[in-house]
């Protein structure tokens, strides 16, 4: 018995201003429509540059509630085209208190969740833990028509951690609407060496918890404010089944909606041949909660 | 400033008796050292046929005790050698207790250490909870010449906790001896989707954790005493660096001395980069202990 899901990944390149990326949005959301989408999974921060190259508390302005004028258009859209879209806002919680949020969207419009970015990146062009409060909702899925989602956002992507408990709290389908790319002054090899790491670290949590992946990445090139390398978004968005083999992926460079059709009902079947659930040894992994066991 | 380590991984069949197998590991040790290596990695139950395709009283008789007969053989091979050999056994532990457990020697060819397969399998041709009591001594590096090893066995590669935790515990690199292969009733799709993640599940704890990943896999085609469809062992052991790169990797049905150097000082650099240890929410992680999260 299958239980299909078509989806639909929206990779875009910053348009210059937030009318400009959500009219572009309501556009792909209308595309997703179209080609049968029932789901849709948009990009980190989609309504904006990726503003976190340098430290600048004028950024902040970019913050909003949730709801707020963000969630707005896009209940609005996800209504109008009958879509469960999981999107990603900059969110304003209190003067000073800001967090990286993913937002979950019915087809009736409807916010249904929200998830806090759990792990927080600061290095090099990626200067976040300025910006994002780490989120304190923890792990927990997010029931919609479409399924229950485990829903992570972009550093939360190399953490097995965050995608096993998604699992083991009944997730369906793992999500990370994510922004990541090159530094221009790495080599080609070095380049090849992360974007292959950075997709077999997603294509593993599929395989670890017998779950389809969808991450939706940026891309174009965005200059430093501060006159650094600036970055080069990898794009290749990607949706991975439950053995973590690839069933769609874009292009590097390509504004792209990406389309495919998951089959549910995989899950149980990989994890009736590969019953990993069933032999986790929980009474020896006490250590995990530890920073290192030194 | 770089740390190399020259390793060998024997890739290789069942030759029908102990002694034949032993006589091969330890012409395989001369090949290693002529090779230049420093560490040389088993496959899993190197010492017999992979004997968990049925249940059978009768199988337990190859089990031995550690250190014991085969011990014996390859400390001394090991010190004729010069090499850190890290061994897998089928150990006899007491009347009616007996472990699946790799075993540690020093290039002196004194056993240092023995890692007992924490996570035990039991599927169709692979019946291994009747044979094997789950390891008892949890996820210890042992330190050797060759560095501080974190080896685990087989069904543990498919388990992200064991590798993050043997991290944890210091380890500078993970080894996986391996029995692994193909249902031959499998179509090409499934078998290409198998052995896919196999390798992408182990190069993902590579990438999580910064580290090198040495996969001893067996080959050849062992029949099912029960008249089963027997299995086709895959092969394809490899070396993988920190970043999950594939350095080395074997032929699918080559009996093989798959022979690469790692450098071990990759590792800081690469989570230099990539700190993924500093930002783990291990405020949020504590169900990872449960068995599902209902």
């Amino acid at each position: 018995m299958s239980k299909t899901l078509t989806v639909a990944l929206v990779q875009d390149r910053d348009r210059g201003s937030v009318d400009a990326n959500l009219k572009r949005i309501e556009s792909c959301l209308a595309q997703a429509h179209d080609a049968g989408a029932s789901l849709v999974l948009l990009q980190e921060l989609h309504n904006g540059p990726y503003f976190c190259q340098t430290q600048d508390v004028n950024q902040f302005d970019r913050a909003e509630t949730i709801p707020g004028p963000g969630t707005e258009r896009l209940c609005a859209a996800a209504r109008r085209y009958g879509l469960v879209v999981v999107a990603s806002l900059f969110e304003r919680r209190a003067p000073g208190l800001y967090h990286n949020t993913a937002v979950v969207i019915e087809r009736d419009g409807a916010i249904v969740g929200r998830y806090r970015k759990m792990h927080i990146p600061d290095d090099p062009g990626f200067m976040e833990k300025f910006y994002f409060t780490p989120g304190d909702l923890g792990f927990k899925p997010i029931d919609t028509s479409a399924g229950r989602l485990g829903v992570l956002v972009c550093w939360d992507q190399w953490y097995p951690e965050a995608a096993r408990l998604m699992a083991l709290a009944g997730a369906e389908i793992l999500l990370y609407p994510t922004a990541i790319g090159w530094d221009p002054r790495d080599d080609d090899a070095e380049r090849c060496r992360q974007q292959s790491a950075w997709q077999i670290s997603q294509r593993g949590h599929a395989v670890a918890n017998g779950l389809p992946v969808l991450s939706c990445n940026r891309t174009g090139f965005e200059a430093d404010p501060a006159d650094g390398a600036g970055i080069q978004f990898w794009g290749t968005s990607f949706v991975a089944g439950p053995q973590g083999e690839i069933l769609a992926q874009a292009g590097i460079e390509n504004d792209e909606v990406l389309v495919a059709t998951v089959d549910l009902s995989r899950s149980e079947a990989v994890r009736r041949i590969w019953p990993f659930l069933r032999d986790r040894r929980i009474d020896a992994y006490g250590d995990l909660t530890r920073r290192y066991v030194d």
